[in-house]
Parts: C-alpha cells; structure tokens; sequence
C-alpha cells in the first residue's frame, strides 16, 4: 500500500467485457475520476504467473529460446507460466519447471512479485530461485516448442547488457536472483 | 536475433480485429504452428512506450505516484508513456518526463529497451537516464493525476527490495541506470 497526499483513487461506475478469446479476456470500465470526471479503462484480465530462475550446481542458469507470437521472434527467457485456477503459486512455479525443462528442484526461494503492464493488465509475476535441480525427463506439450541452454550467471548478467535478453520479467527476475545471491555467497552461482 | 537450433517459428494464416476500444486495440490470429499443427493467438497491439530515470544534481530520483486501475493500487512508478504517432522515441521521452513532471533534461542516454509482455502484447518499452533537470511548469493533463515526488538512488533500490515498488518498468529501468552508474561514477548519484 503506498500512502498519498491526495485521494488518486478511480471508482468502478460500470464494466462491460469487450473481448473474451480462448485466452485473453479484456475488459471495459467506466470510471470516476479523483477530479469528478468519468473515464474508460480497458484493460486484460489475466490468472497471474510464475517465472523460475533454476541454478544448477556449476552455477549455470537454465533457460530457453521460445519464439513470441506479438513480437514475431525468439526470446531468451526463464521457465514461467500461468497460475491454473485454484493453483498454489509454488505449484505453478515446479509444474513449469518440470513441464519446460524436465528439472525438478529441492530448495524454492520467493524472490518477490512484479507487474509487468499496469497500464493495460492485471497480471501478476511472482519470481522464484530454484536450486537443488534433478534432470528428469522432457514434459513439454506437443504444440509448446522451446530450446532448453544453459548460461553462467555472469553471462546472463552480459546478455542483458548487450540486448540479447530483453524480456521483461526475465530481466527483473534475474537481477532480483542477482541481488540475492550477492547476500547469500554460499549458494553456487558463477 | 537469437539463433536456435530448430525452427521455431509460428506463420500467420490469418488475423482479426476482436477489440478496438479508445485504447487497445486486440488481435485473434491463426497460426500454424513449427510441428504443423493450427493454433490461436491473441494479443494487444501497442505503439510502444518511453520511461525515464530522471536524476538530479542532489542524486535524487525524480518519481511519481500513480492510481493503476487494472489493479486498483497506487504505484511509485519512473515518469513514462505511449509513443505518439510518428514520435522520436527521445521526443516521447522528453514530452512525458515535462508534462507529468514539469521537467527538462538537458542530457539522455539511452539505457536500451525492453518487452514487458512478450506473452500477449507487442509493447516496446524504450529506456533512458536524464540528466542536467531543470525544474519548469507542471503540465499534467486535468484528468492525469499523479504525485511527483523524489527520492535517492539507493532508496530507490530499497524500495523494490521491500516490495514498495513493484511496477515493472520502473524495476527495470532502476536496475539499469544502476548498472550505468557503476560504470560512470562521474554522474552524480547517491
């Protein structure tokens, strides 16, 4: 909760959905302004989700190459996926792992949440450290394609930098998991 | 570009238009899928966006507070907004920095850029650090509310360590001037 000088808050007057597909639902709202007026919020409802960042015992990072419909390409990104209806988010968050890479994990460490799109989504992030990985066998769906690689911390730290991972909530996870192996150094990261 | 061992590739077989409010705008395609099987995808279109790291002389933060009503919350948020049709994405920059903070920044270094949603929007996030403020006119449109306030840089680290901040953009954009700064111990900052 961030505390204000002034009341920001906008009131529901109305909300209608506008599109509801397969997978996305999208919302329209009215709305009352602090100052009076009335306005139209649209907006994507989503379940929320769960990216990993699984560091296996030489210290390297699993990731994988999935290509992304909306931008037309393949993205570097950790294992994530959506919460499933009633699901527990540390479920989501081993259910993905095992389901994207076949690893499984003994040790989960919350590294937080984030909103990746609060302009236009109710989606929610919750970020995990993942150690103590077991290969187990490749669960991936038949119509889900990815490439599984591994990478030193240090050179997800590069890839960053120099553009070649540019997905959001890779990003904020892996310097999330940055900062806190920085305060733990006994945990193997290289 | 990432390279990847297999084609991952989906190839559009056809696109319609399922919502178009004053705002989004959502597409339903057909793919076919790399294994030849069919398959949906639905995703917003955006024009993409700018957020800026302001910093001032002091070091401080230039910030913003902020209702979001896809969560109904109050967000510290760095200033930002949509690009305008045909816009530099510097003058986005600088147009959004000056109207929601009454900011000019007489130097910007691009910090690289960003996909927050690579699961269902094709939103670019563009990232700068502004430097050389001076203050001017606050120039918030009358149904724009928000709280312009400051802090320091590593007040600013702290607060997304404490989950106060926790809009995405903002997180990234952070941990990148963070990265900046360390390279560059010239630029003011504390």
């Amino acid at each position: 909760m961030v505390a204000t000088l002034i009341d920001l808050t906008e009131h529901c007057l109305s909300s209608k959905i506008i599109a509801s597909g397969g997978m996305l639902t999208v919302k329209c709202d009215q709305v009352r302004l602090p100052n009076g007026n009335t306005s139209q919020r649209e907006y994507v409802t989503h379940p929320g989700a769960v990216v990993v960042v699984p560091i296996l015992s030489t210290g390297n990072v699993v990731l994988e190459k999935q290509f992304r419909y909306p931008l037309h390409q393949v993205f570097i990104e950790l294992p994530a996926g959506k919460i499933d209806t009633g699901e527990e988010i540390l479920m989501t968050g081993q259910r993905e792992l095992f389901e994207e890479t076949g690893y499984t994990a003994s040790d989960w460490l919350k590294l937080g949440h984030q909103y990746p799109c609060i302009g236009y989504s109710n989606e929610v992030i919750h970020m995990y450290l993942a150690l103590g990985l077991n290969a187990g066998g490749h669960q991936c769906d038949e119509d889900e394609h990815l490439e599984v690689f591994e990478a030193s911390f240090t050179d997800c730290l590069g890839m960053i930098q120099n553009g070649q991972i540019t997905d959001g909530k890779t990003i904020i996870a892996l310097f999330m998991a940055e900062k806190y192996l920085a305060l733990h150094p006994h945990v193997p990261h290289v």
